[in-house]
């Protein structure tokens, strides 16, 4: 089913009049908690959710379990040519320890200039809110159309804010069911303040350790607890060991990676993400960028095009957190026992988690670190979708429609679990996409702008994006 | 007055006599709480040490106020030809966050195999029960003779636990009186568990900072908050470059210390001190020692003289505590905007606690680290005695007279403000000495023996090695 013109417009115009009810069924979602690292809610919402996807007529509609929290699952067929494989996430980050000016939990309607209305929650941009529209969105083009323009197969996770670590066994054994879609899109919010739109037809990988120097396990230095620091005359320092470990894993400006063989397989931009960037270039003002992320300068302050090409093309190492001995006002001495830092490499195509992860092993073990204890804490795998595929045309003609040139990023630099659909077995196209804004995800007065204004949409622009992307897709040349 | 075996002899049965009142005497100073850190009962505990001097007949017997807690300050001048300075601290760490299996400031009596009964109290050891015990000691000479053996003058600081923050303005302002003094000593319980007694004739220097990279500071990295840790990829960071600068400080083996020049100032052993360590090499068991100090092995394990010569001789530089982003459970990824390290520098002779600061924020500016903030926390000069001095010598033939061996140690490696008696302008020949048990100084639990068994000496025995030690003082050829 391909749109005319007035049937999209009545299809836009059944979204403006749903709009309040709209926003009922955002506040109905997000009061409904879903907290994953807590298992606060989320059997609750998984069959709330299980419920919003039968009732737009789709069979099965069904929880499946996992050794963790169960993946809502779906699947909408309207005998389309084209399927989509539709990504959500139903949980959320805890609230544990945040000060929030409302409960974060309640669905509250706040006033936030400068875009009126706003949905004040915990999930609202990450991404319940999203979610709730999307659905919206669907229920109403079946209103007006009686259909959809494509199949959709619905996969929701209840464990991404934990790595999304029971996904990979789900999409291996439901692999036959979800490889009859020909793309996939996980639809979202990627609106900035100033109405920029992007869309991601990737994500870089990860790889997230944590890295331990321990008198046990070393045979030296204090073996159990912290001793006095009179004694380091004659005993070593798990601590320093651990510093000079670390020294070895990155230049001493802290940003080129020196682990043996960790940019081996660095694959060169292609030419259209070369020519993406040089595009972004163009347009990319980095004095909001810095206020946004709060810095002075960045690496390579001369030159906008060496900035984002380090930004989407390169591999980094990062230290997330580092701790150890006494940590309190004053000055207590001791000798720590043993010293613990946490790491992140944000990886980029052809590099894997696992490759990395051994070099980083073999790296510390050729220099005689092998007493140091290196933990797997999560991760995953990159996702790479051509710009010029179907899944991301479509996106950049649905956009347009709504009067908005959106930005292809050539990926996006922070991570989710996209390569599951994207790499084999499946290696379906995959991207982000959809108007709309939001903001302080994972922090307090997590929001989703509801009334918008004219330069980010609101509630009811997010929805009539998703629509025409899905419309956009149907339409497509191949 | 040099006293006669006889005298010693009934001051010994007086010291007998009174121990049970004693023992009320240390649990009454226990109870009067003493906390710097909190200025809890530090004023009360103050005028109680006042009213003991006075009692004793020492004239003046006085509070000195000074920027913190007061100096409590006493003379006791019986005409005798030779002078002692007793340096005594009446303040204690703090208890809070703690937990006892008694309440640590009611004095309790309990009795811990193998000592007999114990006073289990914040302060007991470190070091009310040993100052009480000391002037227990001087009221039974009195008793007994109607005078002591040496004048006495008393300096007895609050603030010892805080660093001895106002203590050398003091002993400036007081300069005079103290120089009448012919020399100084600590009166300690240095027994341990097996019975073997030390004696301490210096103490190491202790320089302690932090040392911290801050994105605000060095305009790179971010400003004043973490940030997501995708944005590593064009942000600089801050705990990276505090790693880099660390690195640079000691060898990757921990041990060595690369500071430029620090080195330089370290004078070779004396030969009297060379001898201390031969002497205690072939007595010196590594096998208790690497139990009480939880280790599975020391530095340079195959020889016990040359552990010994690095424990007396050797500067160290040790990583007290590190800390910057995320360090609670799980794999949140952040950007540091800081990140802070706590060392301390342990000094031997001729090396001073400023000249190696000047030398740690010269080495990290010449490396163009000059945006790391080095913050000097506290610390304090060596100090240093010659075996052959007329107060060791004493202490050494004092304990003698009482049956035991003692090893005279080259220093504590410890750090104790002797250095504003020991060095200019007093320059007074400065010893820790005496029997007597305690333990867990600083932790819950701390205990003083009241008892002791055959290998340690109770709180008698300890009242009764002052007495000795003052008697040996007296009496010794010059």
């Amino acid at each position: 089913m391909v749109a005319s013109l007035a049937t999209q417009r009545e299809i836009f115009a059944r979204i403006d009049e749903r709009l309040e009810d709209d926003i009922l069924r955002l506040q109905a979602f997000v009061q409904q908690p879903s907290i994953s690292a807590e298992n606060h809610g989320i059997r609750h919402c998984a069959e709330l959710l299980r419920g919003y996807l039968a009732a737009l007529g789709c069979d099965p509609a069904e929880l499946v379990e996992t050794e963790g929290h169960p993946v809502v699952y779906g699947e909408r067929w309207v005998g389309a040519p084209q399927t989509l494989l539709i990504y959500l996430m139903y949980d959320t980050q805890p609230v544990l320890g945040e000060t929030w000016s409302v409960p974060p939990l309640e669905g509250r309607i706040v006033e936030q200039e400068p875009f009126g209305r706003c949905l004040v929650a915990r999930g609202a941009k990450n991404s319940k809110g999203p979610l709730r529209a999307f659905l919206n969105s669907v229920e109403a083009i079946q209103d007006v159309t009686g259909s959809l323009p494509v199949n959709l197969i619905f996969v929701a996770e209840g464990e991404e804010e934990l790595g999304s670590r029971n996904l990979p066994r789900f999409v291996e054994r439901y692999a036959s069911r979800l490889g009859k879609a020909d793309a996939a899109l996980h639809p979202y919010a990627l609106q900035e303040p100033d109405g920029r739109v992007l869309i991601w037809p990737g994500t870089k990988g990860l790889l997230y350790v944590e890295i331990e120097a321990s008198g046990g396990r070393w045979g030296r230095g204090p073996r159990a607890y912290d001793i006095h620091a009179s004694q380091k005359a004659i005993v070593d320092s798990p601590a320093w060991r651990l510093i000079a470990a670390l020294s070895t894993l990155v230049a001493a400006d802290g940003n080129s990676v020196t682990i043996d063989g960790f940019y081996d397989n660095v694959r060169p931009p292609t030419a259209a993400e070369e020519a993406a960037v040089e595009s972004l270039a163009h347009t990319f003002d980095l004095e909001p960028f810095k206020q946004l992320w709060n810095v002075d300068a960045f690496l390579d302050e001369e030159m906008t095009i060496g900035l984002l090409r380090r930004y989407f093309f390169t591999p980094t190492l990062n230290i997330d957190g580092i701790w150890g001995g006494y940590t309190g006002p004053g000055s207590k001495t001791v000798l720590p026992h043993r010293a613990t830092a946490k790491l992140d490499a944000r990886l980029v195509p052809d590099q894997e988690k696992d490759e990395i992860l051994a070099k980083l092993r073999r790296h510390l073990d050729d220099r005689g670190y092998d007493d140091l204890d290196v933990r797997l804490m999560g991760g995953g795998e990159w996702s790479q979708t051509s710009p010029d595929a179907r899944i991301v045309r479509a996106a950049v003609s649905g956009l347009r429609e709504l009067g908005v040139e959106p930005e292809v990023w050539p990926r996006n630099v922070g991570f989710f679990p996209a390569y599951l659909f994207n790499r084999r077995p499946l290696e379906l196209p995959f991207c982000v996409a959809g108007l709309g804004h939001g903001g302080r995800a994972h922090s307090p007065d997590e929001y989703f702008a509801l009334d918008g204004n004219s330069a980010v949409a609101g509630l009811a622009g997010c929805e009539k994006s998703y629509a025409a992307i899905l419309f956009a897709y149907a339409s497509q040349g191949t």
